[in-house]
């Protein structure tokens, strides 16, 4: 049994999705949260960028004392993970390890789709751990740059939104995938209106969730899953923490209840 | 005469439509502009973060024997400058009080639409402004949240972002106003949907571009111009260089040419 708390963070709103699903699959699990609010979005930032946020998002989590750090970003998973993993004493896991697997897992043609930012696409991160899972496997990427935007600013359910993503989705769905990772966890928002284009065949993988079940296994398996009943809640953002705590419900599919406050994630 | 350079710094590459005004009306000047494309955009941002990102990006600027700044952002400009003016040794102007005095000028029913960011919006600044100058006049701001991930991801041309320039146009048009301000220096690359939406009668205000006018009338009146016959352009990022430079050209309507280098914006 460990009852330190799970490290979760992302760029903004959008790993709460992952949140999410470890309320739901261990609602005994503690979870300190941060959201680099104050820098989103990380999907544009060249890889030097992006590594040293990323660096600094972790050291500040590793203040506390937790027993595991979940990257629930696709862009720092992708882009980020693989070169700075081994760095911290943490045990670290992303998003793309978890997505793939549960992809390969799902797919019956061996067609796998990946939406993601520019970042994640440019990494080329989910074909190689597809391809290192499933040889024959083949996989279609593409990069979707307005979608975070169009999710944080409540586009998400507008009609405006299926254009682009029609946009997007075209040459995927030519391919004919049977399965399609949303490899960035803000795509959740958008599973109704990516499902309808793509058509009920097709699998949707959530990468976020698949994170936080990939999580759950891990520690289930180490005998390091927590004894509480209920897990408590911190959230630590680098922008307004009345912000967050306003606009989190929509991506945690409830009310934020815990503790919200500002860091200064620059100084570490 | 001063031959010192001008700073110029925006949140990322918007703030590249003043200095293209600057290269037109005083080509001898100097520039070092500064573009926080690390950290961009600030429109989104609070308005603590945002002053802090401000503080930090003149202290960049003031380490270069400069001999004025431009807050070539139409967030920064209203949301922060009035707060942080006098704290400086430098002379700052942002695109607030050269915009609307432009657009007092241009009025003739005294309708005034300004179109900003969420940021800029809140602030207040440009009715405020506006009024101190034309106490009858009337204002009519819309945020347009959208139409800077638009720019950014190259969508400024495409039918898409006529919807949703008809979208935060429609209360604006119906106000009748004869006079409308583009306060974000991204829109610029907007103005030909802008234009065909609200009509011929309707003058366009470039928030940037009345910046660069403002300063040399101010530099103008001081005998402060430079006597060089052509300035010298360098340029500073808190993102990738190589991005900047290719980019750029969009916003400056030719190849960005000069010098450019990555600052680390968060040791200032």
């Amino acid at each position: 049994m460990d009852n330190r708390p799970i490290g979760v963070f992302d760029s903004g709103l959008g790993g709460l999705t992952c949140v999410r699903e470890i309320m739901k699959t261990m609602p005994g699990e503690d979870v300190i949260y941060f959201g680099d609010t104050g820098r989103v979005p990380y999907g544009t930032r060249s890889r030097e960028t992006l590594l040293k946020y990323v660096r600094q998002d972790i050291r500040f989590l590793e203040t506390f004392d937790i027993k595991m750090i979940i990257i629930a970003c696709g862009t720092a998973s992708s882009a980020a993970l693989p070169q700075i993993n081994g760095e911290f004493g943490s045990e670290i896991i992303g998003v793309v390890e978890p997505a793939a697997k549960a992809a390969v897992k799902a797919t019956k043609n061996k067609r796998i789709g990946v939406l993601g930012t520019n970042g994640t696409v440019k990494s080329g991160k989910y074909p190689e751990y597809i391809k290192s899972l499933c040889p024959d496997a083949e996989v279609f990427q593409c990069a979707c740059p307005m979608f975070v935007p169009l999710v944080e600013n409540g586009y998400a359910q507008n009609p405006v939104t299926r254009i682009f993503a029609q946009e997007y989705l075209e040459e995927i769905k030519k391919q004919k995938v049977d399965t399609l990772i949303l490899g960035c966890t803000h795509y959740p928002l958008l599973k109704k209106t990516i499902g309808e284009i793509m058509g009920d065949e097709v699998t949707l993988i959530d990468s976020g969730a698949a994170a936080a079940d990939y999580a759950f296994e891990l520690l289930k398996e180490n005998n390091r899953l927590s004894e509480k009943k209920n897990g408590d809640y911190s959230y630590f953002v680098s922008d307004s923490a009345e912000v967050f705590a306003e606009l989190g419900g929509m991506f945690l599919s409830r009310p934020i209840d815990g503790r919200v406050a500002k860091t200064d994630i620059e100084k570490y």
